[in-house]
């Protein structure tokens, strides 16, 4: 009689946990895995249209924001729920932790639920190296990492594996921030060196990272510290108010965007007319804009995140599952009667069961 | 050394399953939980004003819709994933099935998870049962219902806990779907006829509740079957080009609505003029604005289901998950380093465990 209370294969929907992402993440290979997920952002880039595209929907409050994060391509969906909370840190939280779902859009459902507090870092990473292989000068080999918190060590292995860069400077205004950075990516083999101050950390640097927490207008990168040729990965600056680059390193520099009607909410173009002309990345890597033109060009990716991204990223991992079932549980998410007409069948013949459960027991 | 690949108390994120939620509904009694639910969405719709409201966020495709439904009362934040695909009945697949998360606004981190389809079947009889309190007749005791599908059962259920209809009348083009619920209702002592037109079904019923779940404007009720006095409680009109009643029906009706943003787009109100009056059950629950004014009124309940009513309805179950812990599951949603800066060193210290696990295998 139990077996009333089991749901249907069709109730079923996989779900990688963190521990899961983290056995998957060990099993894939991080180096591999993020050059995946830049691949598969890529292809998604290129068919940009497909898309249904929209600003992410956030709830603001006094100690940060939850947002959400759908999209679709007409065959699949994928929404992220992610927040964004400063304060978190000094509390021992995550400043961002996120989980998201892959959807089938012909029959509304479910067929991937997952951590993506994890994924989110590596997606962001992945992103920020697919866009310097087509914005930073092709002989980039050293990166500065301004912030050197949760995001910084896959930047750097995502630069090392899709860019081709071999040295990381690090800055952080916390040295132990710094610290923690050095030890991680000397594990991993990367030439990894820390300097006391951010000017010395870019000086000589071909890329420059930005990717700080606070939720305010800071000024990372003042204009004299960026010299010419340098290509900026702006990823810290992603909500309103919070920006990382002074507003006269925009004005010098050309513009990648990923999705701008978000962008001019959230990232560094906040600071910019409306209008202020800025190139989404996709037309770049559909070969519908140009990039760099010269050497001497300041480029900025001007990263906020995008739903596609994450669409990608899911698609990933729910290939992945496919080939690797024990890296998903199957979770109880949706009710399943045999006669969908009787959802109240369904309920009543489990509260019977559980009734002549409970009279056996 | 496996531990390390345990997560820490506060990744884990309570789960309900459908089984798990089934049982809930069993321990706690179906009419006391739907009570339950309507003195909760009563109770927020009364601080209605401290919430944040926007319609819902749908992604349409050929099949049917995919939305997600965010609200906060900046306490605390909730969301729900819902489909509606009525082509899903003939494959044999719910037409509407949910998931939904509730979260803390301080620190964004999920306190629970939970599956929704039965959830929003409940939450969706609840709230028409108490906006017909609010709006039928006093004397009310007649209820017929028009489309009975899924939804059935647990308005006549609500309408009898909350409202105190006594007698239930039936229509349903597919003559099985009447079947199964004279079937279901018989067995909760219910009082229910079937009828074979729904003239008949509606003449003498002091409430209508349409449920039907054709995508498609539809004409359930055209104006020669409702009289003076009736309330009718529309439920199945819900998304762009899906209405049940006849325009000239709403001509004679006074109309509630939830979030009249919403119900212009999804509602049967879409039929209406912009600037058509309407008035939001909120404020006749907070004694704003007045709702019947004679026995001869037509009300008509224009519902096409809220956030808030999510809201409220997953703060219930999360407060029944407090009391009766063994109905949810821990689930390993959010990754919590020990160092919250560290999220490398966390996947880093799983992938050494992993490896070294490995290696003694």
């Amino acid at each position: 009689m139990g077996s009333l209370l089991s749901p249907s294969p069709l109730a079923l929907v996989p779900f990688v946990s963190v521990a899961q992402m983290m056995t998957l993440v060990g099993r894939v290979g991080l180096d591999t895995l993020l050059k995946s997920l830049a691949d598969q952002i890529e292809a998604d880039f290129r068919r940009w249209p497909v898309f249904d595209k929209m600003p992410r929907v956030p709830i603001h409050s006094r100690d940060g924001v939850i947002e959400v994060m759908p999209t679709s391509d007409g065959s699949y969906y994928s929404l992220k729920y992610v927040n964004g909370h400063p304060a978190n840190l000094a509390r021992g939280y995550q400043t961002v932790t996120a989980f998201g779902l892959f959807a089938r859009v012909d029959t509304g459902y479910p067929l991937l639920l997952s951590e993506m507090t994890l994924l989110t870092a590596l997606r962001t990473a992945a992103t920020s190296a697919l866009a310097a292989r087509y914005l930073a000068s092709p002989s980039a080999k050293t990166m500065a990492i301004i912030g050197n918190g949760a995001q910084c060590e896959f930047q750097a292995v995502a630069f090392r594996e899709i860019v081709g860069v071999e040295t990381i400077h690090l800055f952080d205004v916390n040295p132990d921030a710094t610290a923690k950075a050095m030890r991680n990516l000397a594990e991993v083999g990367i030439d990894a060196r820390a300097f006391a101050t951010r000017e010395e950390a870019v000086a000589r640097a071909d890329i420059i990272t930005t990717c700080t927490a606070d939720k305010r207008n800071a000024t990372i990168l003042t204009d004299n510290l960026v010299g010419s040729g340098q290509h900026i990965n702006a990823i810290g600056g992603d909500c309103p108010g919070k920006t990382e680059l002074h507003r006269d390193v925009l004005l010098r520099a050309k513009i990648f965007t990923e999705f701008t009607p978000q962008s001019r909410i959230e990232g560094e173009i906040q600071q910019l007319d409306d209008d202020y002309p800025v190139t989404e990345l996709w037309r770049l890597i559909s070969g519908d804009a140009p990039g760099r033109e010269t050497e001497r060009d300041i480029t900025v990716f001007d990263s906020v995140g995008f739903a596609i991204e994450d669409f990608a990223a899911l698609r990933v991992i729910h290939d992945l599952v496919g080939r690797h079932p024990d890296l998903a549980e199957p979770l109880d998410l949706i009710a399943d009667p045999d006669d969908p007409r009787d959802l109240y069948g369904m309920l009543k013949r489990a509260l019977g069961t559980a009734a002549s459960n409970g009279a056996t027991d």
